[in-house]
């Protein structure tokens, strides 16, 4: 019997099983042909790609051959700002940067200020304005272009923001929406308006230069409902419909299936927290594929698949020759739970000093980044 | 039985019953008590006050008692800028005008050209936006004070209204919405949202000055909906619940009992109209009161009541005592409908020619009036 999993934009509850996501959800797996055709422009893959950390999209195909005629696209994604940025939240950016690099892209990066007060009983507008430029630290820190990416909070960008927000609010029914979002009667009509906001992005540099360009918005695949709706409205406005390409979540600490939640500090590593509490958290919370003894782990081996800290591993260790080093040596039993612990603490740490370094820095140079109106 | 007729803020029909229109939204009567208490502070009423073309309100007591405890309140009114301005939109406007003369009160109006484009499949968001400063001359050339006067465009001070709009859109369930206007599924997430947008006038000065100001809205009883749910809400926000004053409507030149409107074109007078095409509108369309032949009207007399062009007197002619007269003259059959349609068509032509001129006067000095991000 297939086990139950929700995945919308605000609950990710369960063991994910993203084959049926991308059948439910319909859209299409990432295919050895169409990584060839990526790596033709890249020269190589990102290891979220070779790993299938990105394993969905929507109408990439589309969107090479724009390229490939001389159509280049714009990036878009985003965040929404509830709280301190966790390892979670970089995956989407870490790639999008990749993207960036290699294509060349301008970044449109959205700060959903508005959505996180609408979907938050106890999130103030001000607090949740005010966590969109600490987040916005962790996004410069990961090095993106300068005068190419443009960062803005909703509210504070609302002027030029709301006007196309009605564009697409006006061709969007409560029906409509509540089948995307499995909404009723009792929520808001502040819920309900708030995926026009998230819309806009995905046709605005087309708007303020009043041609068509291409968008591909790379993005954890819980966002998908807002862009099925996007795609659908935004031809009718003369707009491209946006690509897509979709990560999976990185697991919470604690288990291996679902995804990292704010919601439950000891589950989350933050890009804040200090050496000392990484080791920590991840010494006593990252859910272990290893067995009760040393004798039966040296005997039979652990279990890479249900490790976290194998898991962590296959997103931020980058040489696929070190990954698969470390499989082969804990499924042998050569390498016990503490010291695969060890190597996700050490690559976690060199990571984390050199993002809060240049978090630091990236203090000086917001205002280059940030757009408002 | 009673007669079916149905009034929200998008559509009037049928033969209006204002006084089973304050039982069943629950507003009050304006009483002669509390007529005598407005007089005690404006010295003299305005004709919409003695004739009860403004009949009904909310909490007028309340603002009263604040007033005289020196807590002085702000108007706030606003139009749909969807076309021309007709003399039906004037009524609440020249009420808010004496208001503003008799109480010393700033005025902040709101031209919601987010609203008539998201009612409105045929209008676009560039053309309600144009006309809203095209309505913005008629506001200012009714006499509205430089300095104590805001005018403002939705789409134009976005930055300012969508974050407050945020929070009311937070309070405001689907459901609410449905039972206030009779929305479906099939309305968009965009109507649901705009009243909320509706809202943010009647607190946003007191947001904007961080001290709760008195807020009186003085409007046509078709806009109640909206501000019972602006009352409902801004409470919680913690500002104090707007004061209401309305207004009936200005009939149709065809008929006695419902509202004038846009969408046929010969029911309205336009302020732009010239006087020939008004002559030519009353002559052609006004309802008349009057008996079959010449004959018949002498000796039986006409009837004021159901008169179209004396019901427009009784908003256009300040002088209770003409006014009187003409009712006395009309009813006994000394005056003919030709002749009251005169008198209408002198005293609207001389109001329109003062209008006209002060309306193109207006270009000159809009943005003075006119606030935006």
């Amino acid at each position: 019997m297939a086990k139950k999993f929700t995945v919308t934009p605000w609950k990710v509850e369960g063991e994910v099983d993203y084959g049926r996501l991308i059948r439910e959800f319909g859209t299409e797996p990432i295919t050895d042909s169409l990584l060839a055709r990526i790596r033709k422009h890249t020269g190589e893959l990102h290891h979220f790609l070779r790993r299938k950390i990105f394993f969905s999209h929507r109408e990439m195909g589309w969107l090479l051959d724009q390229y490939e005629r001389g159509d280049k696209f714009y990036l878009y994604t985003g965040r929404g700002p509830s709280g301190n940025t966790h390892l979670g939240h970089l995956v989407p950016w870490l790639f999008t940067k990749w993207l960036q690099d290699k294509f060349d892209s301008e970044l449109w990066f959205q700060m959903t200020d508005d959505e996180k007060f609408l979907f938050n009983d106890s999130l103030s507008l001000e607090e949740s304005n005010s966590m969109a430029y600490e987040n916005a630290l962790d996004v410069i820190a990961l090095g993106f272009k300068q005068g190419k990416t443009f960062i803005f909070a909703d509210t504070d960008y609302s002027k030029t923001l709301y006007k196309h927000a009605l564009k697409v609010s006006k061709r969007l029914t409560v029906s409509t929406a509540k089948a995307a979002f499995g909404f009723t009667d009792s929520n808001t009509v502040g819920q309900y308006f708030y995926t026009s906001m998230q819309s806009v992005p995905a046709f605005l540099p087309s708007a303020l230069k009043g041609k068509n360009i291409p968008c591909l918005i790379p993005h954890a695949i819980d966002q998908d409902p807002h862009f099925r709706i996007t795609r659908d409205i935004v031809p009718k406005l003369g707009y491209y419909k946006p690509a897509a390409i979709h990560s999976v979540f990185l697991p919470s600490l604690e288990g291996p299936k679902g995804k990292m939640s704010s919601s439950i500090g000891e589950s989350a590593v933050y890009t804040t927290d200090t050496p000392e509490l990484v080791e920590k958290k991840i010494r006593k919370y990252a859910f272990s594929g290893g067995r009760d003894t040393v004798v039966e782990h040296r005997k039979k081996g652990g279990n890479p698949e249900i490790d976290v800290s194998y898991q962590w591993l296959r997103f931020f260790e980058e040489s696929d020759e070190k990954l698969k080093a470390v499989h082969g040596d804990y499924k042998s039993g050569r390498l016990l739970t503490g010291e695969l612990k060890q190597i996700l603490i050490d690559k976690l740490t060199v990571f984390l000093k050199r993002h809060q370094e240049a978090r630091e820095k990236a203090r000086k140079v917001l205002d280059r980044f940030v757009i408002m109106d």
